[in-house]
């Protein structure tokens, strides 16, 4: 296998996994939570979205979150946007890195963005010009590559076009989604190495769900065919509105434990880690479901398996 | 990454799972619980303990158990021993395969068999040659390869030093166990790369324990490295009385399930699985913790990511 020794850890939680919540949490609490994974080490986050409020009602707060962060701690804020008015307000709001979002299956684009596959590419190739012009990192999430809950999985030829569709408009950052937690080893190794064999200047991450346990097997998969950029959710926060039994993103302190125990270095401090994850327990008010507690770590820390 | 087609699970619930629990299982419900794994296919059990009754009272039905059991499945029915006494039980109950067992640190072999190590490796050659002579597969378990309460993790020269005393015995059939669930996925790698490396004419099967969410990654890194057998515990039952925090083996339906999806075959009925998962959950009354349900199946079956 060929592990790296060092890995980066896109905290996508506050948007991915906050959005779907029954609580509502108040700003001051999501910035509290931010701070707390900034304060353990992160350093890239997907902190909210700039989506219309009407769409994501949760996250109506993205310029208060944004203003009230703490701007002295290195970490990069990012948010999602839909559009160029999305981008328009991220700007003003003084994130650095955006997320554009298009699914890999036309179900899937359809249910969650209401317009064909094409029609979102369409918009990409003019937020990736503006994003060159503004020194903003844009990166491109594809949802449902390793299948959807409408399409099944899609063929490897639609996931290479819709990259290439991506690359062509300069975006090189690409995040390959596994939406509903239905991936394998096996296909995310495949995957992962034709696309980076197809677009070697494309930088590819990987968004898994752990809906199934499979979720760090996944990540091993991907940390052999060459991903060095991995999305994951505190406290295993996230879920699918199209597919309800999907579990969440898999948990930051599961990923940067498993990775820590790999001898692969983050940056993390997994003790305020789990602080942080303490934290969003109280806040969504209902139990989450990561793999590691202190009491885990206890066992490791004894044994030191590195 | 290196996958097979095919690989054997080993299903030693019935005796790593069953030895650990509360609750006094009767016979007729251990029968019939191997009985349905049988009927979902596996088809290799360690089914019980010769260990004398006084160590293991939860398995002193030992014979009553193989006496019941259907031979007409295929299933190769093993049990653990101790000493040769336990051969000449287990012989005389009609096991076609043995295990012995010994520690790969010191400190896990005092408290487990309450004799260093290189006494223990002592009883191991009549019992191997005694397998020969009578057509017994002999297998050998070393526990705590990958971590020990007691001593930390053990240098690789120590692993190696022991798999080589118990090869020069015969015994060809060598699991390594991560007994308390500390492994990860490089140190598997590299452990049973070196392992197979040095020893080619022994067969390895890898035992993992899912205390903190690495099993089907450390599965994943086992492949990898050219394991094809694998132990593992109907609905994650079993644990280790020297680490209380251990979570039990990974879930023979997390790993049947795991492979399906990776297109690797395993003889087994998924569906009838599930069956033995909720037996058995009735059994030891007591929630367990596998990844698997049918409702996640479900999802899996939606959209067939093979």
């Amino acid at each position: 296998m060929r592990l790296p020794d060092r890995v980066e850890i896109v905290e996508v939680g506050p948007r991915d996994g906050l959005q779907n919540e029954a609580t509502h949490i108040p700003t001051p609490d999501k910035v509290a939570l931010i701070a707390a994974l900034a304060a353990a080490g992160l350093r890239r986050f997907e902190a909210t979205s700039f989506v219309s409020p009407k769409w994501i009602p949760r996250l109506a707060d993205a310029e208060a979150v944004l203003a009230a962060l703490p701007h002295d701690t290195g970490a990069v804020y990012g948010g999602l946007i839909a559009n160029e008015r999305g981008y328009d307000r991220a700007l003003a709001a003084g994130v650095r890195e955006v997320s554009v979002v298009v699914s890999a299956t036309e179900g899937h684009c359809r249910a969650n963005l209401n317009r064909p596959i094409a029609e979102v590419l369409s918009g990409f190739a003019p937020i990736a010009a503006r994003g060159r012009a503004d020194g903003i990192r844009v990166r491109a999430n594809i949802s449902t590559v390793f299948g959807c809950p409408f399409d099944g999985v899609p063929p490897m030829a639609q996931v290479i076009s819709v990259i290439e569709r991506i690359a062509a408009t300069g975006i090189d950052n690409i995040t390959l989604s596994d939406t509903i937690g239905v991936a394998n080893p096996r296909q995310v190794g495949a995957i992962f190495a034709e696309a980076t064999a197809a677009f070697p200047r494309v930088t590819f991450a990987a968004h898994f769900h752990d809906t199934r346990g499979l979720a760090l097997a996944n990540v091993v998969a991907a940390l052999d065919a060459g991903v060095r950029i991995f999305d994951s959710s505190i406290g295993g926060l996230g879920g699918c509105p199209y597919a309800p039994s999907a579990a969440g993103n898999v948990a930051t302190e599961d990923l940067a434990f498993g990775l820590a125990e790999m001898g692969i270095a983050t940056g993390i401090d997994l003790d305020r880690l789990l602080d942080a994850a303490e934290l969003v327990e109280r806040l969504v008010a209902h139990p989450l479901r990561a793999r590691i507690d202190r009491r885990l770590l206890g066992v490791g820390g004894a044994v030191s398996s590195r």
